[in-house]
């Protein structure tokens, strides 16, 4: 990744701020032919929109995005066609709720990037958290409805398997539970709901925030991507997982918990299956041998931190160096985690979609 | 990164395979001017070296390093200062054992990169892993000493933390003790050598491996490095962790932890010190906040898992498509993890040095 | 350059088709505290605008520039001053006329890329010329209007130095008169006004085409920009004029010159000046030595192809490899050389920006 | 192209200096299974090779290149198989004549980039030219040899077409002439052996140098590779061989001319074959349209001024800003731009190599 940019064949650039015009994203590198429609767009921008329900933060944004460039429209009319030249998304800014901004412009809150900001550039746009506010994931989303598409058979799906202390129970595990209306925390375990629910009530009532955990799950990778070394899949994974905001770590199959394994433990076996193909009898891997994918399922995780805009006044300076305590109030997500979801999803889409077009072009495959 | 070269403008690309006539590496956009001896390179990869303790692998390889280009030697003709050109490096394989490589020539070990490459390129040298042998890694440990003198003041130091499900008591945490002759593990903690070394002789006795946990802490990180969102610092410390051969999860301060915890336990407070500059009160963040340093150290870890190469025979399938046990016998490390602490030292230094330049191209600082 | 993105550290991505919705541009890696106003950005592309002359194409754009990113207002409310975050520039399509396409969109215009891109895409925009319309190269205008700004003293002007077979005499040239309002051809010699009229009138007329020839001179680029072999700045030069389309040749300083020359000829010799500086007695080499600048004005040349859309029927083939004879009507530039004055302009100033940056990035200075 | 690296798929990075222990380069990114041998790799080199008759530097070197990695031997123990990993290639340096450096070291010659260097780093290595020596072009010529076998059908060839101001007859070319043993000038024209002859004997006993236009016929280019705006593969082409040493001017097809000419001279018409393929009846274009190769062949011309290094002494300063005047004793070609033809078919080869796999990653092609 360099600047805003990421990805080498399948490239994404996105920019825009919290309470700028607009945010959006450039897609550079999409195969000609691909086909989308607006409202597959919109169906993913949507499953990440605020404003759902009381455990996001209030802020009341359409999401409505267009397609500017790198598209004609087949016969339909509604059907957009790629043309292989890059695809501009936009998407306007309309709840830039005006406020007074003073203690903002001049504190540092505490575990935000504020101060990091400032000694960087020495200048920020510091209205709604500006360039590093969560409203810019809804970008990665769209290019990710795209990335979705280019690699046929693809299916990239995300569940929140733990809140703060709270953890799902994997054996409840059920995919077509994670997008249902009752569902507003992605999990896919149905009796993990009302576990959240209360969970979350006390956290947000309380003007605290709470960490979560995600994992995202690629069925139909095509064995063969990525690189021994230096271009290897789990490294893509984790560098467009880790540039999502508040994430502090990633980990591929069984991740950390291999560090505690033996080799017996830890190898994946195989045999021959009756079709022909090879059965893995597991998937400690997480679908990545040696930087490759095996054509197992891809799984990774990814850990986000509980969002440091609380209302308990935490200690810091601002910018004139003075001692201050800073108290967050307005419109917050108690859970960041909870929408990160479809965040991964289209990072780890995007990843898979880079990789597939550069195996096609060393391999030809 | 792409293909075998990292780094936006401290760059890196390495070559070669374990059982070629040599690997090697090119270290380019180094300063001018920065001043280094080989000894120094030399004993960074001399940490690294296989064949110091029985704790692993017996391979003998002096792993001696020639500086091919990119400086001139002062008038004392022992240091050498770059000049801004490439700086190539070179160490000759020496310890090629010949032997007979049929079985593994053909058979797929279980929870190694065998099949996925033969998948991915439909072609490999086989002979001691090739490319993906962890004999790379020593490319990497030298591009790392020239890393670490780029930026002023910088020190990078590693620990193994864990060691299968054994831990060190981070209250014992001595840095000088880590380099200790009577340490073969690089652990900070002196009442754990007895522990590792005890759980050790079990695994490796009984041809068994073990994974890791290794802790990776910059001082002297100047605040600023990396941006807010694509080129965070943390993506580029996870995408060159997770280059390293066998590890599967990275993690930035608190890490996973984080996904616990609640906004109030997380946020590290500020003051003002005593000398008129800004003071944590606390870590958790691991020195980077909205991807940006903040002048606190940074602190990575990354999960090394267990070797695939052990006794007990796994179940496995060949190139021909036929079941087969496979057995790995041979020169091995029971916990690669314990040589992965100068690799992950090197990776972390390559990465601050890059976004010191990058920062200091676009700022000007 | 990669995709649609040019430049490393002062990058450019532009998107967009003649016929589409807008087009645009995002300038990311810029310094934070750069200063403009959308008035000057807007100045730049007012003097590529069509429909200024009969000279060129009657097609009629506002060409209203919006930047949707990456600033703040300074406190008068109209300067904007950059933040370091991804500046993001959007020009709305308003004159896309409405026509019949039927036979564009089947025959391939002998010269132009019709053919070409259905033979890479399969697919494309035939709707004016789709992306490679002289349209997109707004957006480098404005992208370019950012970039003089970056390198303190820098000055880039061009102008067009030959038409077909009419050339400019240079004991003439008057920096002055290229943007006088008398003058339609950025040309720099007055008397040359009334012989490129005539000309371009009787190709004009005639429903022809022809080339021209355009020098570009960035005044104030500091000495030491470059690198000795793979980061030329000639080379980006290059790059980027070649970018521009019709553009089929690019040279530095003497250029193709200095194949017919000896090297007493060439050499540009030096002495010290009164004020200790450096003096060259000459600039043969166009201000790059070696790859590096010199502190010299940096002098680059292009020749641009004059445009296939002519009224005489050309032989061709259609989509279904039928022999036709195409004829071009509509709004076109008798000669698309004089337009790509400020778009050479522009471009040169990307490629001396990027290179500012990556010398300070690597050197600090 | 960034910092010694050049291509995106196909990508070769070099490094070494003139009079240091070696030169080289990695390939990466070849594609897999691309058979070749040293022999092949080395009769490329061999046509480079200075020393080979009295028009070319007196330097011996044998240039014997050894392949380090990147490759299987097949049974035949000869011919190399690409896996896919980096290829690194290494040409020790054997004649590195002991001088005395004192006044190269601190005098600037004028035409070189001794001064720029300086300016730029603050420490060069001045022996031989250091890096900007023409001897570093080995590598890209190896690195050729490769990129020639990856595109099936691909046949570069160069040719020198003027020396001075002594110009080839055109309806004289014979491609099998320029290879022949009684050919020293790469000259497509036997007739002109002896005009050049006799001009660069008079040249060289003086003395003197002059420049050369060598032009480079890529046949076998397929129809497809490249991109309408930035990722040219004129583009490329230009960035290629303004990389070399003492380029300054590169054109595709008919280049500057095409500014001079109007577009029915230009064009280039098209006709359906008796096969069923559509025939271009001219190639003015170069084999290009819209940045994007018609499958006709690719033309390239670049301009090489003369070496800067002559007997005639020139104005110049010194290191502490002291007038003096240089004159260039030594081993030197007094046409370098003889020397230039197998670089420009090397860094043609590595271009269109590069577009091929860049195409095929986007369109699957």
């Amino acid at each position: 990744m360099s600047h805003n940019t990421f990805g080498h064949l399948f490239r994404v650039t996105t920019w825009g701020e919290s309470h700028g015009a607009a945010i959006g994203c450039v897609v550079d590198g999409c195969p000609p032919g691909i086909r989308f429609t607006l409202a597959e767009i919109q169906a993913d921008l949507d499953r990440r929109r605020p404003g759902k329900s009381r455990f996001v933060t209030q802020r009341r944004e359409l999401d409505e995005v267009k397609v500017l460039s790198g598209f004609v429209f087949d016969e339909d009319g509604v059907t957009m066609i790629s043309t292989g030249t890059p695809i501009s998304m936009v998407i306007e800014n309309t709840d830039q709720r005006s406020k007074d901004y003073g203690e903002i412009a001049r504190q540092y809150r505490p575990g935000h990037a504020d101060y990091a900001y400032d000694v960087k550039y020495g200048i920020r746009d510091y209205r709604g958290g500006g360039r590093s506010s969560a409203r810019e994931t809804a970008t990665r989303v769209a290019a990710g409805a795209i990335a979705r598409k280019v690699v046929p058979g693809l299916v990239v799906r995300g569940a929140l398997v733990a809140m703060g202390d709270k953890k799902i129970d994997r054996a409840n595990w059920n995919w077509n539970f994670v997008d249902d209306a009752e569902n507003p925390f992605f999990t896919p375990d149905p009796e993990s709901v009302e576990v959240f629910s209360d969970y979350l009530d006390g956290i947000r009532k309380s003007g605290s925030s709470v960490g979560a955990l995600i994992e995202i799950v690629a069925d139909g990778v095509p064995a063969g991507l990525g690189a021994p070394l230096y271009a290897k899949l789990d490294q893509d994974l984790a560098s467009n997982l880790m540039s999502i905001n508040a994430v502090k770590g990633v980990e591929i199959g069984n991740g950390f918990e291999a560090a505690g394994m033996t080799g017996e433990q830890n190898a994946d076996e195989m045999r021959m299956g009756n079709d022909g193909n090879p059965v893995f009898l597991s998937n400690n891997a997480g679908g990545i041998l040696g930087g490759i994918s095996t054509g197992q399922p891809v799984v990774a995780r990814f850990a986000v931190k509980p969002t440091s805009s609380i209302l308990t006044p935490r200690r810091s300076i601002d910018k004139d160096g003075r001692d201050v305590d800073v108290m967050t109030k307005g419109r917050h997500d108690p859970c960041v985690g909870i929408r990160a979801v479809p965040i991964g999803e289209a990072m780890v889409a995007c990843a898979i979609a880079d990789h597939y077009l550069r195996h096609r072009g060393q391999t030809g495959k």
